[in-house]
């Protein structure tokens, strides 16, 4: 029976233009990774159960792609009274016959692998990780069921500087990109302080979840949402002047200094904000920080700074986000151990890329040197020459066929090879090669000792 | 509640050491893979189930991770009549609650990929693919449930010149890992026409699972083997001397085109195996290029060439192999389409380099120079002298915190950095850096002006 042929729905397939393209993304931030001493490390793709759940709340239990045991996984469940089974939720069955997930995101598995390893790790501990994740989210434009995230992290030491050294790595990596950003930059601290300023500290949630959507749904908006939380009108009008402060940075943290004069929370998260803004001057960075008092980037485990870049040519969501947790490793039994890092959003980086034309030409390395095949005769010839090309590091195939040049000549054109080589009896009998150039169709003949 | 972090049996965390180890193996294959025109794809994790079932045999098919369906799955199930649910195998009940699986090789995505994608590619399509794949087999030692395969293939043309590259390019390969190995090659063809030569063609899957085991378990056992699988002890005689065969590639085939004289499959796969042997003498391979007879890889697709590498150095399994398949995507709708691959262990070659000490030194490349942190006065100067060692491409770090030199000098120690940087008020007032070389004690002090 033939099967048509097809993947699952939010999954992709990706060729080789893709693929070099996000080779580009992935070699761009491997070499600034490293740059600033950071190393990698992979995780499995399947996680224990008992490990994911519980880490994304209760909507992320449900996105978490659950694998079936393997042997008979149905033993317990055949067993089971029937009324019993009729009953149970789907989330019960499940955790009956899956006891691992397919890996949500990096972080969770990462904090894993630090509380499971921290015997040989050295401490600060700096790794990136670029691994796909899988959600069983409803697929729509721009949002996969399989994609890849690009994280760098610190995670030992509670120093500003880590923070400093993620914006470098962010300015260098979008200034290598070619993509003009913005880094917006907040303090989960100054967020704490102004919910205890609000006289309602306990909707520090609420109020994050509400003002991290003010780019999208705007100030009226986000002020009805604030109110449907239980935020009393007094708390809004406190809120909202600082959601739409205005001028410098130091502008702004000279008004939020008044505003949380009482808070000593808030005033401990502006202190990191102006060190933060001190080195980022001092370290020359040149890329655009603002600091956005609305941003807020839901999370719940953020502790201090929180990060967020926006391409300022290209609309798109955020391309890059992340922030401090102090006690990421907590739940695995290491407590107390902060650390900072930031996600590539490389599917949005390469929307970005490919929408302002700044792939570079030559990202895909394709074949340089195609050699035509002219039959058996030439074929010892071509070999030799061939393996000449390539042991001078160019990129070469011989077309497997002795097939019409017109033929072969397509071959070239549709896989965008820039040399077309033609060796035969003549050329093999001169020592020659003649080389045609697909881009101006000239064509010249060279001494096959003049090459090697 | 504290978790004891863990993961799922048979997986496993790459560290940056092992990192920096797969990475050299991983580079340095596509590097070879470019140069000989192969381009990089990538499918998804998940496939749908019925491209996978059926494609691996029934042992195959339960080793395949399946993956629950989202939403709730147990719908259909709980509906389920309970003596009916009770009588349900293992499998019809995994059917009933999964339509994915997890990727159990590169070759089935590939043809699903060829032919899903038929439109858009260019034949001879020419694809390597380095991706996970999983099995739910039973772990043991060198056996894993996720382990990367590395796959090259060619699919499109049944000249033989593509079976030559692919011999070029294991040359290559293992030149360049510094890896002595024999390349082991047999034809299809000629086992067909062995098995014809019994009397008992339809014998030829029994006859080649057994002979294939050979290395592993004797002449003895295997001829044992053979009349277990119904053999009979002529055939088993005819079968022998082939088994047996010694003396150069030239000397076997000229024995063989004896045996084989009355089967045309036989004697057409002796041709193309001289016709092989003749190309990789042309293109100047120096590899042992061995003819074994009583090679067969077990795997049935295979319908001409055969190939196997083994270490010469080193005491494990095969390390690279594959072959010729001609009908690969015709279960997806696209017939005879002939293809050649190979697969390369990554695994394993990790295991050969590294029982052979043959990773090169500077394989993990960690940071270079580390710069020790001396409080906030002299931040701002280490600041712009570690932007330009990173300026001049030199993997730098700071260390975050103002610690005791003893433990920044032990961070730098443990994670091997070379040389670490001191700044205080003496050098910043002198412009000057004191460098440590931290291979040999020695300390020199440089000019500011003099590195950049």
């Amino acid at each position: 029976m033939i099967q048509k042929p097809s993947i699952p729905k939010g999954t992709r397939d990706f060729g080789p233009a893709e693929m070099a393209g996000r080779d580009y993304i992935f070699n761009t931030v491997k070499t600034i990774f490293k740059k600033y001493g950071y190393s990698p490390i992979e995780t499995p793709a399947m996680e224990n159960l008992s490990t994911l759940l519980g880490k994304y709340g209760e909507e992320g239990d449900k996105l978490l792609f659950k694998i079936l045991n393997s042997g008979d996984a149905f033993k317990d469940l055949r067993d089971m009274p029937h009324e019993e089974l009729r009953e149970a939720t789907g989330n019960t069955l499940a955790l009956n016959v899956c006891e691992k997930g397919l890996r949500y995101d990096l972080t969770v598995p990462f904090a894993r692998y630090v509380v499971q390893h921290r015997n040989e790790l050295t401490f600060p501990f700096k790794r990136y990780q670029i691994q796909p994740v899988w959600r069983a989210d409803r697929p729509q434009k721009g949002r996969y069921r399989e994609f890849y995230q690009c994280d760098v992290d610190v995670i030992g030491t509670d120093s500003l500087i880590s923070e400093l050294e993620l914006v470098q790595i962010v300015d260098e990596v979008f200034k290598a990109l070619d993509i003009r950003v913005r880094i917006k930059i907040n303090n989960r601290k100054v967020l704490a302080g102004l919910a205890e300023m609000t006289g309602q500290p306990d909707k520090l949630t609420d109020i994050t979840v509400a003002i991290d959507k003010i780019d999208k749904i705007g100030l009226d908006a986000v002020k009805e949402e604030l109110a449907e939380r239980g935020l009393f009108q007094e708390s809004i009008a406190k809120i909202e002047p600082v959601l739409t402060l205005s001028g410098t940075n130091s502008d702004k943290t000279a008004r939020m200094r008044e505003l949380l004069t009482d808070s000593e929370t808030g005033l401990r998260g502006l202190k990191e904000l102006e060190t933060l803004f001190s080195l980022i001057e001092s370290a020359g960075i040149t890329t655009e920080v603002e600091l956005d008092l609305s941003l807020a980037r839901g999370l719940n485990y953020y502790t201090g700074a929180i990060f967020e870049v926006k391409a300022l040519d290209f609309a798109i969501g955020s391309i890059c986000g992340g922030g401090r947790y102090d006690d990421l490793t907590g739940i695995f039994g290491l407590p107390s151990t902060s650390g900072v890092g930031i996600s590539f959003g490389a599917d949005r980086i390469y929307d970005v890329l490919l929408g302002l034309d700044k792939f570079p030409k030559d990202a895909i390395q394709g074949t340089e040197y195609l050699f035509v095949n002219m039959g058996e005769q030439t074929l010892p010839y071509i070999l030799k020459a061939a393996a000449g090309f390539r042991a001078a590091g160019r990129s070469t195939e011989i077309y497997p066929e002795p097939a019409k040049l017109r033929k072969q000549f397509e071959y070239a054109d549709k896989k965008g090879i820039r040399y077309v080589v033609l060796a035969g009896e003549d050329e093999m009998q001169n020592n020659e090669l003649s080389i045609k150039n697909m881009q101006d169709g000239s064509q010249s003949k060279v001494k096959f000792s003049d090459i090697f």
